[in-house]
């Protein structure tokens, strides 16, 4: 099945601790790498993760808070000592590009790979699209502009029947379209049904990314029966007071996001320093969505389970 | 003794790895901490070396090579989240001042302590005094413009004998001028030699810092004599011609800089990560300067000790 698969770099917040990086997340889309967020650290946690440098194309920024962005300058200068080729796509903020070129502009001279910036906004659209997925934002609730980002592939491919390909003397050039669902016409202009010749493809699994925000209903709405669901939990349901004044979540709210949307799974992170563990905050959203997990530094989660 | 302490953060070199931070140490000057150079990674770091946020007030950095000073974003706002007070005075580059302006003003508002920078350029001279230690910057020789720090001990004062205090009836207002080697004059106007009122003083301690450099005798005229040279080494002999390439040195070039100097010890440092470990280093150095050391995470020098 084409990976689909979560790495958890760090889900931590604000301060970072012994326990917890900050914000930073690889997603690998087919062996394709796409980091979300990039907090302090990104790059040795992509080297302790043994996820490869060379395979980073794009970068997604949620909103400009040090914890989600200050790993980028020592990430984009050892990718250049890396002799990555070609390019890194950055989706951020206006104000982060200009932040980052300005970085580079004063740190990495003639970057042996190009840089592109795709400014994004906080509203809702598709800002990155390929054969394999789309990237869409929706906007947070949170002290600075952010956005979360819904990471869904698009409808995979079927699998041709074992003998069919034989059996009808299919040309090797028309089997694509028969898995994207084509019918199967023959030298003679006889039609094969495509249900003849195809079982059913496995099925798009979406993957929605909401870190810093309060809980709201515009993000409940955005997230609507998304497969996986991370969602902030920075404090347990007692800091209830504490959250609002930070807009952030506690693990109760993320909880209640996840029910009301109607989403597959919900993994919490964003913990706060306080934390020796954060059992409390499991056992507080499971009470409400009991298919939650924790996020940990190394966890790697393979988006295509979704029974 | 007054505590003169060295704490090595990172000595790492342009790439961090597993094994090595990128260049960053804690000088503990009396509890007052100084920072030379803030690679990425620096404040947690301090975490795991246990040292206090609050009492770190100066920050120095050698030069603008992302290895060096990527940590400061991160650094800076953590202080503001751990309520730090006063002030912290960074002594860098001009360009180096500017980065990081734009960079607070971009993420971090309304920091609750005063950040003063300290232009710095490429010449002898000194940056900072205080009552227990003056900080002069030398010229090193690399592909941007870089220095070196001498952080000096001033004097130190003498030790009163026991029971001359009774003896000679000496008010407590005139002791700290006597253990500043002052004599003591009786109320009769007899004249008491400092001699007979006191013991030596400890010697005070010198301690340079060189990264990044090539080999240069204007670096050896500038450390004559230090009791601790802290010198890079990112090669060993072998690799000179790559050393040479990138204006950096290698293990056996380090150490003659410090036998042409008379050092009291040297620490090798700035370790390229093709090294698994440095004992190669190590053995080259000491066979042209047997009083030296290897630098390492976590490492804490007594700079006192200089029998």
């Amino acid at each position: 099945m084409p990976r689909f698969e979560l790495n958890i770099l760090g889900c931590g917040s604000a301060t970072p601790t012994l326990r917890h990086q900050p914000a930073c997340q690889v997603l690998n889309v087919r062996d394709n790498l796409m980091m979300i967020d990039c907090g302090e650290g990104a790059q040795l946690m992509l080297r302790k993760m043994r996820l490869k440098f060379s395979r980073l194309n794009h970068i997604f920024i949620s909103h400009l808070h040090g914890d989600h962005c200050f790993g980028l300058p020592g990430l984009l200068s050892t990718l250049a000592l890396h002799e990555k080729c070609g390019s890194v796509t950055i989706h951020v903020f206006e104000d982060g590009a200009r932040w980052i070129d300005a970085t580079l502009k004063q740190f990495c001279h003639e970057l042996p790979y190009e840089i592109k910036f795709n400014v994004i906004q906080k509203k809702s659209g598709i800002i990155y699209e390929d054969d394999a997925l789309t990237v869409k934002t929706f906007p947070l609730r949170h002290r600075v502009p952010a956005v979360g980002f819904i990471f869904a592939e698009k409808p995979k491919l079927r699998h041709i029947i074992p003998g069919a390909i034989d059996r009808y003397g299919i040309p090797h050039w028309q089997i694509n379209a028969i898995k994207a669902g084509a019918d199967y016409v023959t030298a003679s202009g006889e039609t094969v049904e495509n249900r003849l010749l195809t079982t059913d493809a496995e099925p798009a699994v979406s993957y929605a990314y909401c870190s810093d925000t309060m809980p709201s209903q515009r993000v409940v709405n955005a997230v609507k029966v998304v497969n996986w669901l991370y969602h902030e939990a920075t404090y347990d349901d007692e800091m209830r007071h504490k959250a609002r004044k930070r807009f952030h979540s506690t693990a109760g709210e993320a909880a209640t996001v996840a029910k009301e949307a109607g989403v597959g799974r919900l993994i919490l992170g964003h913990f706060s320093k306080r934390y020796l563990t954060e059992d409390v905050l499991l056992e507080q959203a499971r009470a409400i969505f009991p298919a939650t997990m924790l996020a940990d530094e190394g966890l790697v989660i393979d988006l295509n389970k979704i029974d």
